[in-house]
């Protein structure tokens, strides 16, 4: 071990209305893309930026965490400043601080936390509109609630992952199998609605998967009894259809 | 006049980040020009939009007002919902109501409210990066609210308008004389700050011109009694720095 290398964790909020999702691809904008070039420009190394997870484009995040070792003198307050200078405004490093050498934000992660907000109101103000699904149906939310209620505790959801994308590199030997310790709904004020997930990972689309089935049975075309029936098929034909990536926010990353 | 034309009141929301201002130009996307295009998709008619006043480049509007005359016999509730579906999510029809024949946006128009937003913590959050001003000075503000307390009332603003870009159809015969019945600061959230004017007129470019010396006065750049010479002046070049628009947002327009 190279003791000189330090290992930084990073706090990171973006808007991902114009980015290609996290992930570092060619030829288009990402989250994961423009924070590595800062680093790049601010210690000339070639930095990975390993975060705790990817998302897709247009999702946001509050609170997603990412850590990258460097051998740079620079203090973590100077790449917090730095990083803050460089990026765009949509992109707003939170905080930088050091860490053991063995933390790593994607396998350290002990759970996360997704919301996924929706703007019920007859016109949605210009300035939700990046930040919130707009739904004009009338919803039963004590129904949305009960769905949820028996989502909570381990399942496999495999009704609610996109077909053919579970990540190769998963090697916990878990499956589909996923524990969510919260699945709830909460009136944020009169006009929104907050569904709030925190699970212990979450399958490639599965909380846009999850809300969309959900809106289903909210809007009285799914009962109780057949939303629980998708999440014991395992079969992804049954689930509703996908809902869009703006409303959905990474809030937090538990370790 | 012809009965069968109605004439018709419209409130309006938008986010102006995209847009090079209300007023319909060549070449440019602008609030006025996107609308008036619906409209005559709609109408088939060659309707002009006749907005309470203007806003800049960037600036928003929560509630700004704008009337048109049409033969058609479209329903308000028709064009509510027509215009919505054919507008961009950043432009949003709130309201269309019949008015009197003698209803004149402009014209007709008491008092109108602004409002210009600070963010004064750390780090802006990306998703209020476009509709609030992010300033990591430390600011005095009861020093700012005093001076606000010294702009209420009637006064020529000359000090505070762009020079040469008095509205040549300014027909009032009121010069640059203009009357703020309100004129405070106001803490909104922990990190928020919103200054409020309500006035009979604002000349061009006023509140932006108001705001940046606000600002400096509450970097303790600038003197209450400064302040106070500056708007009995009478003249541009006193004054601070244009604040610039995205903080900018029209609240209302009184009738």
């Amino acid at each position: 071990m190279n003791h000189s290398c330090r290992n930084l964790r990073v706090l990171i909020a973006y808007d991902g209305t114009e980015f290609s999702g996290w992930q570092k691809q060619k030829h288009v904008r990402t989250i994961q893309g423009d924070i590595e070039a800062c680093l790049k420009r601010m210690t000339r190394e070639n930095i990975p930026l390993h975060g705790a997870g990817r998302t897709d484009a247009g999702v946001h995040a509050e609170g997603m965490v990412a850590h990258f070792k460097t051998i740079s003198h620079i203090s973590t307050e100077d790449f917090l400043f730095g990083l803050n200078s460089m990026l765009p405004g949509s992109i707003r490093i939170l905080d930088v601080i050091p860490v053991d050498y063995k933390f790593h934000a994607r396998f350290s992660a002990r759970k996360k936390q997704y919301h996924y907000t929706i703007f019920t109101g007859r016109i949605q103000p210009p300035s939700k509109r990046l930040y919130s699904l707009h739904i004009r149906d009338n919803l039963n939310l004590k129904k949305m609630s009960e769905c949820m209620s028996h989502l909570q505790g381990t399942h496999d959801f495999s009704s609610f992952e996109n077909s053919g994308s579970r990540d190769k590199s998963d090697l916990s030997g878990r499956g589909a199998v996923r524990t969510l310790s919260k699945a709830s709904l909460t009136q944020k004020d009169n006009n929104s609605l907050v569904f709030d997930f925190i699970g212990d990972g979450f399958l490639r689309h599965m909380v846009r998967n999850l809300v969309g089935t959900l809106l289903e049975s909210g809007r009285e075309r799914l009962s109780v009894d057949l939303f629980k029936e998708i999440l014991q098929a395992k079969d992804r034909t049954l689930a509703g259809p996908k809902a869009p990536p703006h409303g959905l926010s990474l809030i937090k990353i538990f370790y």
